[in-house]
């Protein structure tokens, strides 16, 4: 890799538009200053992640990096740091009072980094930064639509696989390794960047018949017993039969941005009704791409959508059957799930460069789940701008 | 699976054994009771994840479960909640008056939940739960070194097929996908869990040459410039050539409790010094394994270490070069990271039933990364026991 050693890896341009609106969200807060430690933020701001914590002012003042690993990193304002106690010292002398609203990630960094936080810099009004960071990650800049488009392109080639590794007989889970070892081999990282404690996931989610049903834990949109109760989503080992679908759910990140794309696959047709609820999901998608405009409410999408499916009847496997999600599609970037999400309480409003995943699957008994993903781009005075796409019908695996 | 319903997946006597292990732990600090949300906690408690609280009071009342997600979940004690707000009433009704000391896991939970904890049951004296918590799980119970053993000879298998998937030319990257697709296939469950939410690491780290000395954000033993900017640590492209060594710790993950193991590999012979300071890794591992007893301090063993890598003239290279890492042990067990810690300024105290990873190491310059890491039990009145019996000379991958 060139410029290991550099800090700052974005273009002076793009770090300053980066910065340019997460001041626009600070100011509108009336936040003073922000403390940034959370790696997918960090990353953000940066174009890599270091250990250590990024002053912004909400004034026209310097950025400060305080480090504390990799050891080396060189640019302007960076400080290398021990501590977080190191810093109110270092500010003093950069002359930077710390004014009397500072953000700190409060939805991300733990109850005791950020008392400690407080307590070092004493703040008299903490806020919480997340929602500013949210705010500003939610409108992606052109060199990030670039790049999640990018993903898009790797992560369709390897869906376009995916009939080549199956094999009559194989379980969920043995195909899910094809389809990983297929992902990795064209350039995907893996990592698979989720916010919130107590959400993981490893690589995606593939869902063979009824284990599609099977409530998890997590807070996706479809569920799975997995293959361990330490990690109770996904494939659980079901030998994949005629009759079932299988809905392949698997990561996207290929660029550090992530797409998010299902499709199903079946190694035989499957029934008229499951045949419907894969249109009817279809149809929800090109519904939302086009009426996805800025200035859209995003519970309005998800209102259509539902209505769309009550309409074709659907409305009980909707969003799954045991255990329903709550919301149709989510943003994402650097984590999968990213604002603005499309959900029936939202108060979320479509912005040009959203990137959002629309996801409007159905859990049909005794098949499995049927529906797609797509992951698009919100434009002005057009329809949403589809990163993903594989073909959308329900492959049939040939038997080989 | 069988019992997919049941919330409480561990044996009475297991639940118990762990239970009151905790329980001491909280009576030592005087805490009245604990509220756990963390996965790998809730994992320890119940032997599933599910999606919402433990309430454990220090009294020999009943364990309150309080479950989100996901539906239907079965077994005594069970009370399903949307929100932590509904928990005060359940406990009053349950005759549960909230104690003074409450402990919360402050160092996994974010700042807005712990709050709403705090705040939702009225707690006058909050503590970290964390530390009762890490504590209890410090001391593995005899199941549990029966499933760290289990993953330790899965893991053990997967290494011992490492030189069949290496070709000539091939870059770190490679080879680490053909070792995650081995590993997978071995049953390996893929998730790395580990605590802190700075660290993350896909899958394990692969160091082929020089790239070992590249400094990671992470806290790591190694570094390793990654993929990508995004996850900066590990495999970085380089190309496996003659003269480098290979540095393989990949998850050993496959039960949910998991074993540490790195093994080193080389496409040729290595230079005396290389050799040499393999050599002294493995002398350290087994001296330390022979004096590592319960009661003997932590931070000892580190002394230990570093005084044979001084005199045998390896110390400039101990745990890095560029950046060198303050740790040569930790514990391991749900999480990578768990208690004891072997480090200069330990407080930790070996306890038979203690899981260990040591992993001294050396990163030689221009060679790339030597030494071996292998993960242990301390038992009373013999050696650490050895879970990880992979060869542990360097092994010459033959060209094909």
């Amino acid at each position: 890799m060139e410029n290991i050693d550099k800090l700052q890896l974005l273009s002076d341009e793009e770090a300053t538009l980066r910065l340019n609106k997460v001041r626009t969200e600070m100011r509108k807060s009336e936040v003073g200053a922000i403390l940034i430690s959370d790696n997918a933020n960090i990353f953000y701001l940066t174009g890599r992640v270091f250990t250590g914590y990024i002053y912004i002012s909400s004034k026209e003042t310097p950025v400060r990096f305080y480090v504390r690993r990799p050891v080396g990193l060189t640019g302007d304002n960076i400080s290398y740091i021990r501590k977080i106690e190191d810093i109110p010292a270092l500010l003093a002398t950069q002359s930077e009072p710390v004014p009397e609203v500072v953000g700190i990630e409060m939805d991300t960094t733990s109850y005791s980094d950020c008392s400690r936080m407080l307590k070092a810099l004493a703040v008299s009004r903490p806020v919480n930064a997340n929602a500013v960071m949210r705010a500003a990650r939610s409108v992606k800049t052109p060199l990030q639509i670039q790049l999640a488009a990018e993903s898009g392109i790797k992560h369709e080639s390897v869906y376009r696989k995916i009939p080549s590794v199956y094999r009559p007989g194989m379980t969920d889970v043995e195909l899910q390794i094809e389809i990983e070892y297929l992902s990795r081999k064209a350039g995907c990282l893996g990592q698979f960047r989720i916010s919130g404690q107590s959400m993981e996931i490893f690589m995606g989610n593939i869902l063979a018949g009824d284990n599609a049903d099977t409530p998890t834990p997590y807070d996706f949109a479809m569920g799975g017993g997995g293959q361990h109760p330490s990690l109770p989503v996904g494939a659980d080992g079901t030998v994949i039969r005629p009759g079932m679908s299988v809905m392949v759910d698997c990561n996207g990140n290929f660029t550090g941005y992530m797409t998010d794309m299902t499709r199903v696959f079946a190694p035989s047709p499957l029934p008229d009704e499951a045949l419907a609820a894969h249109e009817c999901s279809r149809a929800i998608c090109r519904r939302i791409a086009e009426i996805g405009k800025p200035g859209t409410e995003a519970k309005t999408l998800y209102e259509e959508a539902r209505s769309i499916a009550r309409e074709a009847g659907f409305e009980k496997y909707f969003m799954g059957h045991r255990q329903q999600a709550g919301f149709i599609g989510h943003g994402v970037g650097i984590e999968i799930n990213e604002s603005p999400v499309i959900a029936p309480r939202s108060r979320d409003i479509l912005t040009e460069g959203n990137i959002i995943a629309l996801e409007p699957k159905f859990v049909i008994p005794g098949v499995g789940a049927v529906g797609i993903e797509n992951t698009y781009v919100v434009e002005n005075n057009k329809p949403m701008r589809c990163l993903t796409n594989a073909p959308e019908e329900i492959i049939i695996f040939e038997h080989k």
